[in-house]
Order: C-alpha cells, then sequence, then structure tokens
C-alpha cells in the first residue's frame, strides 16, 4: 500500500452514529472493515447493517477511535499499543486532551487525531449514513511526531469519504470549534434561556430571528457537557471576551443619546462584519443576494409547485426556508436568490399566480 | 361607520416600507387612503404603485404614523390635534416613548398604539407589499384612556390586513419584543462580533449551527441604533440576566469537574425548556419532528424534482433548509417532517433515486 492510498483494513472501535457512518463509507469503498464496541451487541447492530465484520482483526493498517470523549485518549494509547503497525486516528470533537495524552507515547508517531464537523440529531449504529461526511469541514490533526506517512493515511480517508480535510495543531483545533461551534452554542443556550419564564403572550410575539438564533440550543444535550468540560480553556477565553463586549454594550445602553449611538454603532458593525467571513455557497465568498417572499398554503404539493415555478423561472436557490404563520394554516417561503435575480423571480412568480413580493 | 368596521378614509405619515404597506393593504380593501411622507417626492413614488392619493384630506376615519421611531411622538400628537375625529395610530417598534408622550394629552383616547411584527431586509415605498402582514403578530396597545370603539378601529384594521391582534399595555410590549427580537439580535451581534478579527482557518470549520446563530446579525443596522435607544430600560435588565447567567456559565467552566457537569446541565436543560416555548406551525405545540437529509446537486431543477418527489410521498414538510456544502457545488437539503414519518419519507425518496438518509 502507498500513503496515498486507502488501507486494506481498519477497525473501527466505537460504534455510535460517527464510527458507523465511518465504517460503512470505507466497507462501501472495499476496505475491509472490522468492528468493536464496549457494549454487547452495538458491534452487532453496526455489522448487520453492513458497516463491517464483528470478527477480531490482529493486523489492521487503521484505527478509528470513535468513542464518547472521556474514554478517547485511553482508548487511543491502547490501540497503539495492540496494533503496532497501524495508523490510529480518532474523531473525538476536543483535540488538546488526545493530543497531550498520547504526544511523548511509545507509537506516538502514527498517531494523527482527526475531528469530522458532521452528526445528525439522532445517535447511535442505526443513525450511521456512509453520506454523512460528504462535503463536510474534516480537521486533521497532527502530532510533532507524526509521520507524513500516518497524515496521508489520514488525510486520504477523509477524501475518500467525500468531507473536507484542514489540518489544525491541536491548539488552534480548540480554539477554532470554541468559536465556530462551542461558544454560539452556549450564547444560543442562554438566549432560549431567557424564554423559559418569560410569559406565554411575550412569546407568542416570536418571528424568525429568535428561531435562528435559538435553534441550536434545543438540540439533545448529549455530548456537550463532556465537550465543554474538555475544551473549557478555549470556551472560557471567548467567552469573557464576549462577556467584555456584552458590558460595553450595557454601558452604552446606560449612557444613552450620542454616546449610544456611537457605541453600539461599532458593536453591530463589528457583527455585520463578522457574518460576512462565515464561508458562502462552495466556499466562497458571500455573493449580494436577495429574498423574495412567498405565502404558500400549508398542503401537500404546494411547495413542489413553487419549487417547479421558480425552476422554470431559471433563477437558481441559494437558500430557502419556511416560516410557519403564527395561528393560520399558511406558511411564508423566503427564497433567497442572487440579487440581481429577485426581481426577476418575482415577476415570474407572480405571472404564475403566486402572491410573490419582495 | 360602526366600530368594527374598516375606516372610510385613512391618512397615512410616512411612507417607508410598513407605511406603504399598510396603505396598499386598506386601499386594496377599498379605504380611501391619502399619503403624506417629510420627504418630497417619497408620498409621489408610493401613490404611483397605488399605495393611495396624495392629495390632502380633511376629515380622515383613521391615521397610521409609519415615521422613523424617534419623530412617532411628535408626529402622534400634531396627527391628534390636526384631525379631532381621526382615530390615530403608530407603528413603532418600542411603545412607551409614544404612551408616555400622548397619554394625558388632549385627544389621547383616539389613540391606540401598534406594532406589526414584520418587515424585510429592504426599505422605501417600493419595498411595500399588501401582503407583507399576513398572518404575522401585531401588537394592539391602547392607553387606559383609550375608548373601546378606537381600540376596535384599530383592531380590525390589523384583523383586515391579515395579521394576528394581540393586546398590550406599552411596558409589558416593550419588555416582550426587548425578549422576542432586541436582545437576540445583540446577542447575535456579539457572537458574529467575535467572527471579525477570528484566523480565517477557524471560521472555515463553521457549520450551520453559527449561521443561525448570527444569522440576524448580518441585515442592515437600519434603524436599531433607534429601537436601542428607545428600548433600553427593557434591554438592559434582559441583558443583566443574560449576563448573570454567563458568569455562572464562566464559574461553572473554572470549577470543572462534576461542578461543572451539575450547573452546565442546569443550564443547557433550561435553554432546551426555553426553545420549546416558542410557538411552532399555526400557533400550536410544537410537534415533535425529525429531520431527513438529502444531499442535491446546485443546478436549477433539481430542488424542484425533490420537492416533486417529496410531495408524492404524501409527507407534509414542516421545516426546509438548504446547507451549502463547503467546498463543493453540492448542497445537503434538510426537510423537517413529523417524526413519525421520516422513516417513510427515507425510504420513499431512496426508492425515488435519492441518497436520503435520516
Amino acid at each position: 500500500m502507498t500513503a496515498t492510498d486507502l488501507p486494506g483494513s481498519a477497525l473501527v472501535v466505537g460504534c455510535g452514529l460517527i464510527g458507523t457512518s465511518v465504517a460503512l463509507a470505507l466497507t462501501a469503498r472495499g476496505v475491509d472493515v472490522h468492528l468493536r464496541d464496549a457494549v454487547p451487541g452495538v458491534a452487532e447492530v453496526a455489522s448487520s447493517i453492513g458497516a463491517g465484520s464483528v470478527e477480531p482483526v490482529t493486523d489492521p493498517d487503521l484505527v478509528v477511535v470513535a468513542v464518547p470523549p472521556t474514554v478517547v485518549p485511553a482508548t487511543v494509547l491502547s490501540a497503539l499499543q495492540e496494533f503496532p503497525h497501524a495508523v490510529v486516528t480518532d474523531v473525538a470533537s476536543v483535540k488538546r486532551p488526545v493530543a497531550a495524552a498520547v504526544a511523548g507515547t511509545p507509537g506516538a508517531e502514527r498517531f494523527v487525531g482527526g475531528h469530522p464537523m458532521a452528526g445528525t440529531e439522532r445517535s447511535g449504529p442505526t443513525a450511521g449514513s456512509a453520506l454523512l461526511f460528504e462535503g463536510r469541514p474534516w480537521a486533521v490533526v497532527p502530532l510533532p511526531e507524526s509521520t507524513p506517512e500516518a497524515v496521508a493515511l489520514v488525510t486520504a480517508v477523509v477524501s475518500a469519504l467525500e468531507a473536507v480535510p484542514t489540518s489544525f495543531a491541536p491548539d488552534e483545533h480548540d480554539e477554532a470549534v470554541a468559536l465556530v461551534s462551542h461558544v454560539p452554542h452556549l450564547v444560543s443556550v442562554l438566549t432560549a434561556g431567557l424564554l423559559a419564564s418569560a410569559p406565554r403572550a411575550h412569546i407568542d410575539l416570536a418571528g424568525p430571528g429568535l428561531r435562528d438564533v435559538t435553534r441550536i440550543a434545543g438540540s439533545a444535550t448529549g455530548m456537550w457537557l463532556q465537550i465543554l468540560d474538555s475544551n473549557s480553556a478555549a470556551v472560557t477565553t471567548l467567552l469573557q471576551s464576549l462577556r467584555g463586549d456584552l458590558d460595553r454594550v450595557l454601558d452604552a445602553l446606560g449612557a444613552g443619546g450620542d454616546v449610544l449611538t456611537g457605541r453600539l454603532s461599532d458593536v453591530l458593525d463589528a457583527g455585520r462584519a463578522g457574518t460576512q467571513r462565515i464561508p458562502g455557497k462552495h466556499g466562497e465568498v458571500r455573493t449580494e443576494s436577495a429574498s423574495v417572499f412567498v405565502p404558500v398554503e400549508d398542503r401537500p404539493g404546494v411547495l413542489s409547485q413553487l419549487m417547479s415555478d421558480i425552476g422554470e423561472s431559471g433563477v437558481n436557490i441559494e437558500d430557502f426556508r419556511i416560516d410557519h404563520e403564527y395561528g393560520r394554516p399558511v406558511g411564508l417561503a423566503q427564497v433567497e436568490v442572487a440579487a440581481d435575480r429577485a426581481d426577476h423571480l418575482t415577476s415570474s412568480l407572480t405571472a404564475r399566480g403566486w402572491s410573490a413580493y419582495r
């Protein structure tokens, strides 16, 4: 096998959503995949849906450790020991603990950490899908002593799973996920928490903005406690920065008038600039887009007809959302298209009988 | 005219997005609408798209004040004086300032405040649409001295515009919008602000969660400074509460281990409980829903085919989103359906050649 080929054989340790999905995808690509799980019967379930074999393996080329975050370091160390020729990777969402545990130990040169930015709200082997990683970022996190061959193998696996590999040092990775995932999650949770004890009538005024901000707070709490515990340093640094900004907002609100205007104007501008740095479609710089709104009746077939009519207008959809209307059986479709196509789409839909407006 | 009929004639003062939309909707319902705007030519533009007449009116039944927030109180007071038989309402997004200015003045019994929870990212008369208020909450905010007839007229107008009227006292309204709109906006802005100076590679790991939380921070800053200034008291109260919760999170992160687990577990649970109080489809209690994921090629017609195939499966769509994939010309459609229909939809789409998974 050359360094950029896929491994001939692999052992997946931990058959939850991620482990089973990796196993399914590798099996689909011809790798001889073996499965192991600490909980009796779980590997068998994964095997039954085609993820691989539960027969023991003696000398795999690759071991993928996909166990719960807190047991990743020990599992990686024991895999390096048990399989002295294997490259070992993991999928934990925080990388410092495993890097610190493995660096300097025998076999550390065969370890390359990993973190696929993928998941669904479901868990367990039956939620696994070989498609889970398509187009998703996947952080590849080598140790200083990782061999180029080990890095190349893990990168080849990530690419074969149709994810997009990006290389990070462990500290840098953990700062990055604190920024793009852990802190936004906590902020969403704190905002949603304000609703818990609010009067019903207040919440009834909610619009799509509140739903957007609080959506991820509604997801299963699952592994969040372990993630936040293991990345508390990077999360704390960013939350303290946010707290400083929040204090400046409170000061400005207290001052009122011109002071408020000047300071909050800076805060609002910084936020807007921040959103423009988030990768848009295809990872390109965001193009200027515009929304066309279309009230739609809430019954099967209506959205299909709308999509069909949009398709016939020749305008490509950048984004599409439905906001279900408060108190009535109708939804408002928000169709995001290139700014210079919005007028054409509006008139084209109007001509086809829709009440479209910008 | 009886109290629950629409007014025979109305004057709309301020022909921006909201004023023009109200004028278009009232004109469409047979009301004799007149238009006025402080900026020369603006009322004429609104009139040219069918919003009403720019001829002066001497004795309108209703005056709708839709001017920028800071000039609402003075404009309402002068309308009550100029038109001694008219019911006067406004559309400002903060209600305490106008209520405080009008209460106890001559004609105050003819004033009933209002606040439609609607808007688009566009502004100006040409962005106006008679459909803008369909199904949206619209707060109706009387003064203690408002007559029942005045309240009934404003409520009738709101209902005729197909919005959903809800009655609030001014203080209560401002606390409610601080909760569902102003504080979430600031939180989104503060989170997005963290991205402004972050390394490019960190932001490239962003997923849909970050996009959700920061989406509204990317909208035009427009009237936000005026809104935050005029509602600083209610916003401050809630932000201080959020700051207390944030401090508790920071304490827990610093403590680590069991203390972290216990305290953050409470925070995450409260957030989840909060999201469950947001009105779902049709204002009902949220039903249990589940996501089906479908990778879709990014070209015209593909979404139309997907929608058509979903339609033929007989499963109704609760929500639909597209997450454009980082680095490749494919998107991931997330189709939200009733939880007990997700498996059927997945197998139905798979049978039609889609790579659907849950």
